[in-house]
């Protein structure tokens, strides 16, 4: 698999078509049947690969901040007769494991972003299913507000993955039926072994879609539709769009010498603005480290639309997000990442100040804030270790705190390193506001209460310490780091705790690290990446499934999936 | 794997010793090392296979029902320095896996039956750890409602199932340390790694056990906490102790015969006196019979007591219970269970409303209606299809009715079947007290609440209708069951149905179930089944566990395990 970039922009588009007009936007899914990432397989009926959803996250995050002015957002396709057939089986059926998982991550977190965004961006989506929407294009419609669909007597919703395929639908559509659109269960089954779907008044009735609407008045219904969700969406007012210029990112290689003078060790950089990460496939390491600000917060919100997309916060998550995905598609025997930060904590905590106090009344400190939220999120459901080595010189303050709280672990120095800077301020980290609720994680908690579930006492005296440097030995003794080793075991403990963890299981490292860290409730989310997900993980690495004789294998051949019938 | 029978009694353990001194009971493991289930592997440190957990089973029924007077267990080792060394590593890895599966869901169902006992039954569950207790060993422990260890320098609690075997803890563990125990997250992670673990006043400050003992005091302390806990613990007062008789179990084969005088078709038929199963291997189906009770309910709780075992419902909460666990284990090819009933709907409310009447001042009363409520529970994790059919003669009431809410799909039939009983009176399912409460599922909610989530009207509709005996067209209605055909398509559809199922991808009808059968919330009992155990089986069944090189068939070779070092 070549390496896959997750940068784009409508002019480059393939897929989609973004129009928009006034508070209304149309996305329309016109996919280029020719156009797979991946040499192999035709993107017919509106099917999509990892290219085609690239395009539509793209897409749904330039909605949020280069057209402030859009309330609502039809999504249609540019097909007739179908919208989507969702994920394509030729592509699914040709990739490894590892790539189908990391896939269908990807997909459910756009889809969960289009859900964020009729949530809490006052941008609400509206699915116009101008044709049969199968599988993962019904579940593209789920992820949306509403779900008209065309009545023609042949267009339906479906869930033809289990009849058809032997897996499961595998961005939500099973969650989704029941916990958001409550369908009975039982019809639910019904309808998911039943591939040709079901359309019309039962699609209504049986809650799969909120409307039919006649052929002949569907352009109509559409505008009228999209018109009058503009009219009730409260998207908040602000300065002007800005624009989410290219990433300033670049790669390159360094090699180590080693002592004979040879070269070797061949390690990849990646670096952004204020974010940067090298690569050691030897150690199976990536060292992520996030630069603070370079000045004081700005006054005001003018200042943060003046600075546009290079405001910190702003290009920090942009390259965070764009990091997280690069690594996690392309780099996938780097087991561990280590999160490390440099700065002045008290700027980090400025910026934190100046965005929460606009939150309820400027779009763009929401959105970024939103975008914090949701590359956080993109984190907690990254299949890789997370360790956070907290240093002298670092600031994890307020938002950035929310990365070592992410982490599975955390060391943080007691005291300085003698031998090289001994006359350094010891490391502190401080609780702000952005620990406190806004940055919540997908079981609805936020990481300072999913840290101290059920103790109630714990989490008062850590929120109770916000706005206080807290040095290794208080942070300890709130529970806010793991370990606080001092100089003489810092080097010991760190190379200790990243070699072991390269030296487990990376599949018992998943399952473990996927249910420590959403300790306690579960929402919609949770069970779409919990359950859900490592049901269809399990299923789809299954013969039945993916195996010579296994039913994604027969699809389309003509051939019956032969299947080992006993019951596990 | 040959025939496992999951009936037991005390005078056949082989593993375990149950003493009872007033209102303290001892449990005490001691694993036979030759009392394997199957042979090739020796229990070792007191390691456990299926047979032992039967036992395990036992003893925990037994206490509820055999011992009225017991309010606290002291569940505790007869070997010296060990406690238990969880599941037996040579078992699991020469085990196909669908068995380990089945084992870990057992053992799963036992140790929330311990909980359930400690939470509703007033008999308090106290793990008195003489030595260490690690892996499935510590999560047995996780499961009582203290833990004590033992303080000697070299006990401690441990879960190497990640380090050591490349596996997650499969009883609950990861759940219970974050979700019961609160262990904060990142301490649990680094707990999870540690193979030699945590004991001493680490293990305390950690959450990890509530207490370490001085090896000079455990004697005395073990024997005062019990007594402290027989004296807190409120158990209802009662009559005198039920026997658990030896259940009436009948096993016989019948061969049907072709339309050319051949035998074929071998049909295996299981019965108790009020539960009976045909098992059609050839359509991957059992046909499943609850007959309702012979006679109305007694007056009082004092025939009750005077019926012992044989009580009505009693004897069918034994007999379905035993019945789950036979054919889960033994007849895995065999999908889809088909659900009906016989008998007299008022009789069988009749026997609700006594329990229910004396659910709050009545031992025995509570135990049956608990013992539904976990049967139930067991039915609900089973990967089996579950489908009711609802004729004429059936008596889907109350807590019978609690099956056909339970099934994926249900099938009423509309009117009679005019050619066989053309003056039958129409199938009718009545709701009653026990669906309104007293059974809930794993979820926390009542399988009606389940069925109609998030629509509080329909909730509402049928929980008025309660009383009333609906026929097929106000049950449909009213969303109670599925479909109600007609005499004229009922054979069709339900052998579509049948046939259907039996075609689809075991594993992906399996995970469809799982995910359907859980909507809405929630709990530690449904992350254990639902999150923990997908991820488990994921892991179980990849190369880097399972396969030549895995951990598992490492372990003990002194060869270390080949992984491949992609992160899925």
């Amino acid at each position: 698999m070549s390496h896959v970039e997750f940068r784009t922009s409508p002019a480059q588009y393939r897929h989609w078509r973004l129009d928009v007009d006034g508070p209304v936007a149309t996305l329309v899914m016109d996919v280029d049947e020719q156009g797979g990432l991946v040499p192999g397989y035709e993107l017919k009926l509106n099917s999509y690969d990892l290219g085609v959803d690239i395009e539509l996250y793209d897409a749904v995050q330039r909605l949020r901040f280069e057209h402030p002015e859009v309330k609502a957002v039809v999504l249609t396709s540019g097909k007739e007769k179908i919208f989507c057939a969702g994920a394509n089986i030729r592509m699914l059926a040709a990739s490894e494991h590892a790539w189908k998982v990391n896939f269908c991550k990807f997909t459910n977190e756009t889809r969960n972003g289009i859900e964020d965004a009729s949530e809490n961006s006052g941008q609400t989506y509206l699915a116009a299913l101008n044709g049969t929407a199968s599988g993962g294009g019904y579940e593209l419609a789920l992820a949306c507000d509403k779900i008209l669909l065309i009545d023609d007597r042949s267009s339906a919703v479906s869930l033809p993955e289990l009849p058809l395929l032997g897996v499961l639908p595998g961005t939500g559509g099973l969650t989704r039926v029941t916990d958001k659109r409550h369908v009975r269960r039982d019809l639910a089954d019904y309808f998911s072994t039943k591939s040709e779907g079901i359309s019309g008044k039962k699609a209504v009735q049986w809650k799969l879609v909120d409307e039919v609407v006649p052929r002949v008045r569907w352009q109509e219904v559409i505008a009228e539709r999209g018109r009058g969700y503009a009219g009730s969406a409260s998207r908040l007012p602000g300065g002007p769009a800005i624009e989410l210029t290219p990433l300033d990112k670049t790669t390159a290689n360094s090699w180590a010498t080693s002592v004979s003078g040879e070269e070797c060790d061949v390690k990849r950089q990646v670096s952004y603005p204020h974010v940067s990460a090298l690569l050691d496939p030897g150690r199976g390491v990536a060292e992520i480290t996030v630069t603070g600000p370079q000045e004081d917060a700005p006054a005001s919100m003018d200042d943060v639309y003046a600075q546009g997309a290079a405001c910190w916060p702003l290009a920090v998550a942009r390259a965070l997000d764009d990091l997280i995905l690069d690594l996690r598609t392309n780099e996938t025997e780097i087991g561990t990442w280590v999160f490390k930060t440099a700065g002045d904590a008290a700027q980090v905590l400025g910026y934190d100040e100046l965005l929460l106090a606009n939150y309820d009344r400027d779009w763009l400190a929401r959105e970024i804030v939103l975008y914090w939220k949701r590359t956080l999120k993109r984190l907690d459901v990254t299949s890789r270790s997370l360790i956070a080595l907290i240093e002298p010189g670092s600031c994890f303050a307020g938002s950035l705190l929310e990365l070592a709280l992410a982490a599975d672990r955390s060391y943080m120095l007691f005291g300085v390193f003698e031998d090289t800077d001994p006359d350094a301020a010891p490391a502190t980290v401080t609780v702000g506001p952005a620990n406190l609720g806004p940055l919540p994680m997908g079981n609805g908690l936020t990481r300072l209460q999913t840290r101290f579930l059920g103790d109630a006492g714990a989490l008062a005296a850590a929120e109770k310490a916000a706005g206080d440097p807290l040095e290794a030995e208080d942070a300890e003794r709130l529970g806010l780091v793991t370990f606080a080793p001092d100089d003489i075991d810092w080097a010991e403990e760190v190379r200790i705790a990243v070699e072991e963890r390269a030296s487990f299981s990376p599949d018992a490292l998943t399952g473990l690290e996927a249910n420590y860290r959403f300790a306690g409730p579960e929402t919609m989310e949770t069970k779409i990446f919990g359950r859900l997900t490592a049901w269809q993980n399990w299923i789809f690495y299954r013969p039945n499934a993916s195996g010579p004789d296994g039913a994604l294998r027969a699809y389309g051949t003509g051939k019956r999936a032969g299947f080992d019938r006993k019951r596990v």
